[in-house]
């Protein structure tokens, strides 16, 4: 079942189709969404958030079982226009700071009455540039849930589908919401970290190929090699700061988290710590890929330098030789004989015989 | 006693005898085995998972002592075929999506009422591929384990065998199972990592022989040291996370281990800290390998090094000297001499021995 | 709102107009600035330490809830500038050290009834030296405050007026002037980690460029990698001391914090926290970048090994041709044919095309 | 006292007699010794283990603060030959298996009643060989230790006596014969550890000599380096997973462990602590010696490369003017005058003599 | 006040007065020093050990606020000389043992009623050797405090007559003493950093200088980057071990610090913590240098390397030439013409200079 929801809204999100998402314009530029939810389904059409909170607060009010909640959702908001959300939500100036502000750490962090997770997206676009950003940040408080999304990837639209049609997931109140997308993101970590696998396993092969470190290519190797590290440090940076907190919320009791949600963040954790265990092995192994490398190339250089050697030994021969003959002197006895020239020349040949297969024995050619 | 069992077991693995077990047919195509014990006594022939399961309820029923379970062994099952049997031990979802999904973490978690661990089974296929992973998931619940296996090593069956070979342990119900197969998958470790040890002896002895870096072996001896690297990493990930947990089933009191199992899973700690010990001492001596495979290839380039510039060195002593009586001025006296020529020879050799010697002094040569 | 006050303070900055504040003479020479604040609005005028704390109690007295205090700044107090300052607010003699001794250690420590925070302050200069260090001392007891700034930068009037403009913060007592400043401080710091990787940036454009290495830059390479890293380690100096103390602050009740203001302090432990995974992942790039910068120059040295072999292959031939018929034998026939002279010519240019096609093929070229 | 201890029993250690200790033979292969104490003293004549223990045990029912006990002493016992004693002490079967299996990793854990510690012994073997390991292993119970020593090194024959020398030590029960082995052991390592730092001077000296990377033993330089940092692996598995459960009997009551005994086991950590330090320390160093060895390396190999640049410079000077005058052009007016020959050998020796001053002035030569 | 008194001993340890102590023969010949003090007064006149312990015990029982004590200073006592001191004060033997022993790790360990500390003084000895170590160890009790020095620095003479200068801090008892003893060691720690990162620039400025790796001096540039390196290591094994008991004094009650000098012992700590973090910082950045020299190293030989290749192929035009032109052919048509040897002359020379732009312009030159 959530695995299900993980594999429908996976192959949605390979479609990129979010940013012309038609819940766009009835409620402003930056509401993407806005409905309300009890016991787990969908209250019909879309309406302004007040109303929307006032029906659900009714429900609630009068099922205490119901656990309905209004989810909004938002894209890029501009400080004013989260302005009138936070009012009427009650949220906490820092909480606002934090949902609206860019370059932010990713978090879990509660105030009061409410619960913030700032997510980092990643996402794969082929082997050029592996990792890029976009930002989830969830609000949730005790009947209500508000998302706010940023950069190009990462659509909740597919998302909140798929929770749709699960009612008993959604029945258990916001917390249910918080761990689809914690789970959502996580998963995308992992896809990705796979992704980097392959990557890695293309710079290997070409480092340590027989023409490793020739032409063109040979001299950009440490350079991928640097490449991927960069990126694995983004994403490092993405994942880290989660792992901490998603734990306590897997592990510490807390009133925004439904009891029957705790051991589904257990599992998003798991899969956390897969990925970060994923990429600090991939680190390592790209600096042992350096290092291979480097020694490999020391290696090869050791070989040229012997083979230049050898061949230079083996030109010196009829250098000298023919040195000595081309001088000028008068009394040289061994340039009037006939014999000279043929004897030199084979002289000159078996010698150079002789030192290539003294070089050849002991593998310096 | 209990290192009989993995001896016995050992043996058998070695053998490779699993894919073909006669237990596949009778209960459908998962399903290997499907057998009661009570007392530590094995229950009479097979039959249904249901038929067993009430079979034991019964007996526990009947003496409180008897610590009766039904033991499940599936390989490979489908999301189809493994519904059945979570539908009838009423497993968690999320415990039957651990089961049932691929690439997962090595873990033990606790569920509700059940205790699931997840391990990698690592077997050592000669010196050109170290580590190989399947994987088996065990479940336990108050009066069953099930077993799940996938991936060609890890036959289950000859630790039945072994197991039922010891009633007074199979008596103590089905945390005795759980331990049986952790002692197992962790003995194992042990033993590849010790083969590992075996291949950096190799390739030690290679890279610090006379002849490192010579010839098509020498160039590879860098990427050999990467290749190692590279196995140990998947082999630490198969065995690191499984520490902390393991550790918390030898420590802490838990209502579905037997107190009277728990000092054994403090050996299998004990086992996993060795292995994990020794893979990352391997691990940082094979940085060391290639730090100092580096450095020799660098000393020995300094060698050759020096000795080209001897050797140039020498050869351009006969160079010049038979240059300059190669030149064709008309007054040149020596070239009249009637001992020029004997007289030059000898200063070209003579000069060639001195300089000779002087390298081979300073230990250039 | 707190984003505002950082943004203003942070324009104010930029200009640097501090040392020349005319706060700076009414009340000697340290002493730049002595305001009472009752209730978050500013008392009239300046006055005497003694007298302003004096006015404050007296309303602190009057009304429970009006959160008075003095704030006193100070500017590179000598040792008996100080001593009075120390004597009116009854500083433990520690705090009095710790307050005005040089080369200290960044640090937020409790004494009996005061608490008193080092900061170290650093600013982007350019290119050329990246971080530079003033320091801010901030002690607060019950009902003042003092500061003290040395170094250029970090002038503390434009965040004083930035905190005036916000009563509401300012009512909540002494620690919003500990936040106000801690937050600045630590906001400085994500601006120089922001300026950092541009830096890191700039070097990769130079190292992975493709004349790396060459001419002079080049010889400066790997200089100027050090000197960042160097640079980051004084910046590491300067943050990694305060991330424990500050989480206390943000976590642990303290009489001295206004528990309205604690988790102010968990915004700026986040922000922290961000810019020291920056600096710590800057670092271990660097680590990459040379090693990456190693690898890269060894591959460029084979290909120059490689390149040079090929070439004195190729004028090995015309060498050893011409030294053989530059021989003075008497007896050579080929000397004395018209076809001797073309015919060696044209061996001597196929041979030498037919090496560099071979060098060619195989990379070397 | 304690001190003294070390000293008689480091002496006779140096001195290697174990093997053919005479306690060998009376009571079968394995058991070397069996003595009761009581009261600190040795009770008369050798026994088998049963008598000896029964009557230890009448006297500890006599007298309470006998602390009475039985040490046996066995040499690499079968599985047979521990069987009776773990007959005898009741030992758990996990013990048993701890006791007598090969290949164990070094540890202190209780076992119901019972302490079993595993202690791995080192030697110092000369330059050649520096670490060499033996095992003791030690069961301590209320009445009762056994050792079980394995390997040529470590016969525990003076220690006894040493012990037997101090009754009052031994009047506090079986925890003193304990302390007397860890300290013992972990006094070894301490020694081991200087002995690696002389190592690691003969190594500095070599790598850092100026005839450095010269030779057969300049090849070997980075091998032996490499040594040193897998013996010190080897060192460190033996040494540090003793020091948590050490600590754990420094700090911690138990049972079996007599107050006044603690503190002992404390200096003991102290000690662990000291060789633990060590170790890691030479361990960093080594890897600097390896990188600073390939950096000297690398400046070497310039020097070398700028003298073979400068001396072909000089060497081309001849080579390119002998070559001029060595052509055979009818009119060449140089060759036709009488002073050609001195002035082009002036030419020659005045232009070598100036490039090789520039040479040396700018540091090449 | 404090600060004070680490000027006065700094100075006076800076002039290294302290082996000729003329307090050294009136007590025998280890005996330093033996003065009682009450109510931070010291009492008239040198007497013996127990004569003034009764004095002040007679004291202290008249007056319980007088925390009197007796202060014995020792210098290198032998085992034979402390015994008695040992007897006098009831010490424990392992606390003997760790007063007298060599080669101790720094500590502070408590003992039923004392507690011993040990503390590795460290010189400033140039720039040839930067750290040497000396041994002062530490017993407090409730009226006494013991003090042992060995090796030529850190005379406590000085730090003894400024202590009495500050009555108010001696009237606390013994723990101003072994304050002032942490003070001033840990001090000279952070004095002896400041001194290594002068040599750390000495040594940055030799590598990244524009002649670095020239001739004599730079041949040990990895050498003198080691050496400070192993320097850092000794001081890292004084300062490290005792941060951890330093805290504990800081912040854990003990009955032998007095509750007033609790915050020092903070204060201290923190020094301690300025001077680890330089260390280790420090450690770090030799690393890179190492690292940074090898890459410039690496370059510059590339550099080398260009260059000899374009004066090779510049050189080999002129040989190819006049080779060609020194062959014995009858039949060479251009030797017969008057234009031959100027047309051949200007062909070498512009062939020459085109060729020595081509590798000016792709920067080989």
């Amino acid at each position: 079942m959530i695995r299900n929801l993980r594999r429908a809204v996976r192959r949605a999100y390979r479609r990129k189709v979010d940013l012309s998402h038609p819940a766009r314009s009835p409620l402003g530029s930056a509401v993407v969404n806005c409905v309300g939810y009890a016991g787990g389904k969908r209250q019909s059409g879309h309406c302004p958030p007040d109303e929307a909170l006032r029906r659900v607060r009714k429900e609630n009010r009068a099922d205490s079982d119901s656990n309905g909640f209004v989810w909004i959702g938002l894209h890029e908001p501009t400080h004013e226009e989260f302005a009138s959300v936070a009012e009427l939500f009650e949220l906490h100036p820092l909480a606002v700071a934090d949902a609206v502000d860019e370059h932010r750490r990713p978090k879990v962090v509660p105030y009061d009455d409410i619960l913030l997770a700032v997510f980092k997206t990643v996402g794969y676009a082929g082997h050029d540039e592996v990792v890029e950003s976009g930002e989830i940040t969830v609000i949730i408080g005790r009947d209500f849930v508000i998302t706010i999304r940023s950069g190009r990837y990462g659509s909740l639209g597919p998302l909140r589908e798929a929770l749709e049609a699960m009612p008993d997931q959604l029945a258990k109140g916001p917390s249910s919401v918080l761990h689809a997308i914690a789970d959502f993101v996580v998963d995308e970590y992992v896809v990705v970290a796979d992704a980097v696998e392959e990557d890695i396993e293309v710079v290997e092969s070409a480092v340590f190929s027989e023409r490793a470190g020739r032409g063109e290519a040979g001299r950009n190797d440490a350079a991928r090699v640097y490449q991927l590290k960069r990126e694995l440090l983004e994403f490092k940076r993405a994942t880290t700061p989660l792992s901490r907190p998603l734990e306590a919320l897997a592990t510490q009791p807390s009133p925004l988290i439904a009891p029957a949600i705790r051991p589904y963040f257990r599992d998003v954790t798991d899969h956390l710590a897969r990925a970060g265990e994923q990429i600090s092995g991939y680190d390592a192994l790209l600096d042992s890929i350096l290092q291979a490398h480097l020694a490999q190339m020391t290696v090869e250089q050791n070989e040229s330098m012997r083979r230049i050697t050898a061949w230079a030994a083996i030109v010196a021969v009829p250098t000298m030789v023919c040195g000595v003959y081309g001088m000028n002197f008068d009394h040289m006895p061994e340039l009037r004989s006939v014999y000279g020239y043929p004897a030199v020349l084979t002289v000159i040949v078996v010698a150079c015989v002789v030192i290539h297969r003294g070089f050849r024995r002991n593998g310096w050619l």
